[in-house]
């Protein structure tokens, strides 16, 4: 049971997460907090949250959880905000997609790796983004990861586990480095192949016929170019390493399969196919 | 209206446009051929053709329309094997993916482009194939490419036109090349990008967590790698001079968002994704 969430950041991610925990009565009272007041006024309308500070610092006193939201590019400043109000029992998460590049941001905002804070990511999402598109089902039966570093109190791992739990959440815990790699490969490079493609078929000559004669698989292969550019940029520097190491792995598949076509080599060909075919099968059952 | 249609190849795409004439009642009766007697049982126990015929040659008799939708690779071996028998006034259309190859296909194997062949293309499908995943309504309000040559009659063409309107497709006329072009873009290209990815991520050590963590985006995104292989296959070696060249196309750009990451240049990979999500959301709308 939570007394007093703290959501830094009231979008999509941390308005779904507190409308889910008010759902399942696992907090008592909920605190919104944000550089944006009219963002704010939103989520205390939509009823998402109970009272707000535009004041990070002195936001999160009295709270016992800490859940910060915020773009990747924010972490560092949000974390020097609120370090020295935090209290002796606070618990703080996020939920950012990348994590090495977050626990460098508070490591360099407070000095050390500290013992209260847990590296999360929450595999959940849509293209929207914002309060108004926020809702309590969000979570259930998807992916949390949890990324605690060795300096990593045992207590707030259980106790960030717990929240997710509440929520209907399934809950897996890794490293931070294999963590950037897992979603450098499911998440950041098929953003990357989609963003790629639509601004490459925009720039031909024929764009607006083009996109006429584009069916279904191109709707639901496009779908993920239509998500938010500051928030994917974002995860493109904060993750770098991984996403270039995963850019250059698929070219080289790419480009073998590129050959295989202009060598007319069939049976390459249909090799490359069969095995997506049986890997895309088994996976989506 | 259609007295006899011939369906050769009755599968997804056959089966779908038979079951579709019969409701719109705009066929008397409808004759199956295919070289497979087990898939012509199918079709005949599911009410979608009257009879059918394992020999092509015979099958097209008396018909007044042809439609001949079998993969692209077997279109040339259908074309030699009809035309001796195909009625004076008989006209075929067929589905290949790819133009260019059925065309010269259709010559190699008649000598000539003959007058009563209208090559067509409708840009519907599913991941699905086989005449038990065919459905009336897969053609309403879906575009139906026709491609007609020098030599195809005009007679032809509004006996084709006529027949995709029944159904409810929209149907529109462009060169033989320009739709290869069109298809490599939209179609052919994304399938490409899928296949690949799927591929480069089953073959990498952890693919079965990988794909443990693969959320709603990326199951959307590789949705069309469960495509039939050999088809894709086909379409490949049939469209490769477009295909190849769209690949390079992409393959330019890929690389130049891969460098905008690797040199953190935050304001080139904002203005790709900005552009990117511009134009997807506004073909989407």
């Amino acid at each position: 049971m939570i007394e007093r969430l703290c959501v830094i950041g009231v979008g999509l991610i941390g308005g779904s997460l507190a409308r889910a925990l008010r759902e399942a009565k696992f907090v008592k009272e909920i605190t919104g907090a944000s550089r944006n007041p009219q963002h704010l006024q939103k989520a205390l309308e939509l009823g998402v949250i109970d009272r707000y500070d535009t004041d990070l610092s002195g936001a999160v006193e009295g709270a016992d959880m800490v859940f910060v939201s915020v773009p990747l590019g924010a972490m560092g400043t949000v974390f020097k905000s609120i370090k020295d109000t935090l209290g002796v029992d606070t618990v703080v998460t996020d939920a950012g997609s990348a994590k090495a590049s977050v626990v460098e941001a508070v490591k360099a905002a407070t000095g050390v790796i500290p013992d209260w804070f847990v590296p999360g990511h929450p595999i959940a999402g849509t293209e929207q983004s914002g309060v108004e598109a926020s809702f309590p089902d969000l979570y259930k039966g998807r992916r949390v990861i949890l990324t605690p570093t060795e300096e990593t109190s045992a207590a707030a791992i259980l106790k960030v586990r717990a929240m997710w739990e509440a929520v209907g959440a399934v809950v897996n815990e890794m490293g931070v480095e294999h963590h950037d790699e897992v979603l450098a490969a499911t998440s950041h490079l098929p953003h990357m192949l989609a963003f790629a493609l639509v601004e490459s078929l925009a720039r031909m000559s024929e764009q607006r016929e083009i996109f006429e004669y584009a069916a279904g698989g191109f709707r639901d292969f496009t779908r993920i170019a239509s998500s938010d550019p500051v928030m994917w940029r974002d995860i493109c520097v904060a993750n770098r390493d991984a996403l270039v190491a995963m850019l250059k792995t698929f070219r080289g598949d790419l480009d073998d399969l590129a050959a295989a076509i202009e060598d007319r080599n069939e049976s390459k060909i249909l090799k490359i196919f069969q095995d997506a075919k049986s890997a895309r099968d088994a996976f989506a059952e």
